[in-house]
């Protein structure tokens, strides 16, 4: 990367009048946002965020968004704004640094500090060049004009933005709620939202995971109270998980344990780093000797004791898990212990929560899982929110981002009922090229690459389709490989051909199955090496694929993978 | 199996006075529910069903009820009541039966042709023997009196029973709700109910699916009149997805589309199957004219056609899930279709439901999905309906059955709320043995085995622990088969080792990687060959599989399962 444009491709560029809008990621899915802003060849990035890996995709660490379109063009980029400190909108810089070099980024100091800290995991990165954002905070980059905004979420400082662009102002919300009693920050500055809308927006690109729940987002009040009820009562230990990013719900956490005179102990490496971080920054507020650490709980009476952990969604090693299966090095649930689950469950984690919440009532625990935690409901604008973010900003384009394919097209309905026009709206998903000026928004034909690209331990990009469809159908049947010995001589396989099958059947009771299809690996090999002439192996493994597969099928209506090596000695 | 207790065991039996209750599935799960009902050696059994497998079964087909316990007891088997035609209730028939034979069975008129066309599938099963179950049917079977009673669910023919027995009245309760209008049935019968309740019921068992959902599940009108707001619109065809056994809800979507004149085609078999016994038992209504075959949809305009059809679930090789794919044979989407998910969404299935909603969006297709059509919200009783039935009841004891063991709990908890004394409920998982009489209900200190079976193929149990930890082993990070010869003589590995590896990296662009693991592989047989005394292959193969396992981890963060064959010529 890095080499710059032609001459030609230049001028080609540069009298391009249209502001170009090109998302990579965040449109049709929740998770790995970044969007560019590109005006005559300069390019603004708005955020690199990851994804998680659906279940087609066995193994994968992380999913990040394409970064083709960028290749060749490190040189125009202006910059990187990181809305805030959420994986899925700071996690994919380690991945794509590497590719496009050292940029300018902007960041709150909080989002600045989690991304400095998870840098210190991927050795061999460009050097980091980050500013801090605060609000009100104003930057030129290039043809760019930037003010940021603080925006609740359900972490401290985060930023949307307007950008005040040679077409026109265009404003970024990114992820919000409006919340009259936010945990640890003023509410939203309608006021100055107001002064925002009112110099005249020409585009609204608005978050959009909200958009297909009704009303409005509950306040971090109401789950304040509804957590203190919990609190309330006579109790021996609290026991609550969250994510190690939902700062505001471990905030409050603490917080309460504060006022019911328990001490706090915090388990779960993400969580203690974050908490570290937010604290530095005083993004925290924990008082001189509520923490304690994990060790010390014996020391208190249970009723003292709250214990936060990692773990909410039932991930596989995180600590709630750990402790449900009795493997936690400190702590065994016991009668009287109230385990609370402190945020939704993320789709497809249902069963492996469901799991957890039946094991802790095995082992006597009190479960709490309300709905009213919902981190969805409690941390994006819901459509109440999301119209009356359009009402402020009356603009002349709307944009959807960052959402399932049916949140954007929810959110476009929301927009419609607002009152802006159908075809001033554009519901586009990755790898898209808007078009801005001032008189219409549309979408170029082409579309840049925008395939997933799957991170699985170093590899980042290398397990592709092929890999992946070999990963299910592993998975679905095994596998089972026979390996020959062909005597080229005599023409004869030479022994018993071995064979090595792992996820198929046990083998230690398919001994029948085994023989016979050992007899027939031989007879087939046999016919076609025994022929005289030249033998076409190629040909003689395709039989034994098919043929043995079919015979595999026929005694199991299973499907193992299977791999015949026929080998001449 | 059939071979008959010792006569000093049957003595131990016959001086048990105590009932003996064993739940063998559907305990601490939703689904393969089964449960005995054993006296002084005599079993009734109550339901035979299956059970979907988790993520963590990855080839699985299904799960179903371990029944070692009868194994032997066959003629101690008095029969079996299959409450209604849910696979979850019956769907584990063929894979019992041929294990402990022929027995007798009561079922409802439609559950026994649900059964008997499934059967057909399985070839060389015992012969049938079903009695058809009526409302107010008494049977006696052995020491107990059986009278059934009807109650509604989402699908019609369901039966609760009460049983009279040595020790007293036991009441299972079956699926149910308390609906005031129903589909095609009556609604519930409360002062039947209520009777049997002064009778005096020593036992309640009753299903707890709906325990953690507050309130009154929704009454099938006021689900009819929902989907009937989106008949009533003008629009296009209307595309619909059920469950293939919701008979009810697919009786609404027959009714309004006669009553707004449009025709129906019913696509997928499951779903057309199960229509056809339903309108032979005149289960479900359905005017002359109205079913059109898929074919037929073209020679009606727009307007006048529904498509009934599997698939809500997102299930791989459904209807659904084919139209979305654009590979179903007649139907594509366009503009003016309307979509509609008419079940709630199955813990785990999530993520597929919300590809099939985004692509029916792109593809043009106005999309309803609203929680107001749960199936779970609207086929089974929620707190306050289970509350209802314990008050018509008055139970001495209290045992909650049919569901994952959070809702078993919370189901506990209302039954105290209802004044049943703690130490007369019993929240107990599967295996477990109950022993029950008119002073008291206690858990006895063993356990009958009640792990899962699991059915894959034609293989019904062969797949254990092993191979699934294979399974989900190789769908992470694949496998590495290394083939090595050695030359006896010569002590030395013959030619270059084969490599043969799926779903782990792609190989096309790892020929580094593999030039360097094959040079491995040499230096580690060599050595080990090359000693001159007698070889210890299987150390050899240890070394391999560890040596190569740490290389190729240290260069890719991976893991896949390295499996060596080292053949000696």
């Amino acid at each position: 990367m890095g080499s710059n444009p032609t001459p030609g491709t230049m001028k080609k560029i540069q009298k391009q009048a249209n502001l170009r809008i090109i998302p990579l990621g965040g449109l049709g899915e929740v998770g790995l946002n970044m969007i560019l802003l590109e005006y005559k060849g300069k390019i603004l990035i708005m955020d690199m965020g990851l994804g998680f890996p659906g279940e087609n995709m066995p193994g994968i660490d992380c999913i990040i968004p394409n970064i083709s379109y960028l290749k060749g063009k490190s040189k125009n980029i202006l910059g990187a704004i990181l809305t805030h400190g959420h994986y899925d909108h700071i996690g994919a810089i380690p991945y794509i640094l590497p590719k496009i070099g050292s940029i300018l980024m902007y960041a709150s100091p909080l989002a600045k500090g989690i991304i400095l800290n998870r840098q210190e995991d991927f050795p061999n990165q460009p050097k980091l060049n980050i500013r801090e954002i605060t609000d009100n905070f104003k930057v030129k980059l290039g043809p760019f004009q930037i003010e940021f905004f603080r925006q609740n979420h359900n972490i401290p400082d985060n930023f949307g933005f307007v950008i005040n662009t040679p077409v026109g102002n265009i404003v970024h919300t990114s992820d919000f709620k409006f919340d009259k009693s936010p945990v640890n920050e003023p509410p939203t500055n309608f006021e100055k939202l107001k002064r925002i809308g009112q110099q005249g927006i020409l585009l609204l690109m608005s978050e959009s995971t909200g958009a297909e729940e009704e009303g409005h987002s509950r306040s971090e009040k109401t789950i304040f109270e509804n957590l203190d009820k919990i609190f309330k009562e006579p109790r021996g230990r609290i026991i609550a998980a969250s994510f190690a990013s939902l700062i505001n719900r471990i905030q409050q956490l603490i917080t309460l344990s504060e006022k019911h005179g328990r001490k706090v102990a915090i388990e779960g490496h993400s969580m203690k780093t974050n908490i570290e971080i937010a604290q530095t920054l005083k993004k925290i507020k924990v008082k001189k000797g509520t923490f304690i650490s994990i060790k010390e709980i014996h020391k208190f009476p249970d009723s003292k004791i709250t214990v936060i952990c990692t773990g909410a969604q039932g991930e596989e090693r995180a600590v709630f898990m750990r402790i449900a299966n009795r493997e936690h090095k400190v702590i065994r649930i016991k009668k009287g212990d109230a385990v609370i689950f402190s945020s939704s469950v993320v789709p497809g984690n249902e069963r492996s929560v469901q799991f957890l919440k039946d094991e802790f009532h095995r082992q006597g625990a009190k479960v709490f899982h309300y709905k009213m935690m919902d981190i969805h409901a409690s941390g994006h604008a819901q459509e109440e929110e999301l119209k009356e973010m359009i009402r402020i900003m009356k603009p002349k384009f709307f944009l959807p981002i960052y959402g399932q394919y049916s949140m954007l097209v929810r959110h476009a309905e929301l927009a419609e009922d607002e009152g802006i026009p159908k075809e001033n709206i554009l519901v586009v998903e990755n790898g898209s090229i808007i078009n801005l000026n001032q008189r219409k928004i549309f979408k170029e034909k082409g579309k840049v690459p925008s395939n997933y690209v799957m991170v699985d331990g170093l590899g980042v990009g290398d397990v592709g389709e092929v890999v992946l469809r070999d990963r299910q159908n592993l998975a679905r049947d095994g596998m089972f490989v026979i390996v020959v010995i062909v005597d080229r001589q005599a023409g004869k396989v030479k022994g018993s051909p071995d064979i090595i099958s792992r996820g198929f059947v046990y083998l230690r009771e398919s001994k029948q199955l085994l023989k016979e299809t050992r007899q027939r690996v031989i007879r087939i090999v046999d016919i076609a090496a025994g022929s005289g002439g030249a033998v076409n192996w190629t040909y003689v493994k395709d039989e034994l694929r098919n043929k043995i597969g079919k015979f595999l099928f026929s005694k199991t209506k299973r499907r193992p993978m299977v791999l015949p090596v026929v080998i001449e000695v």
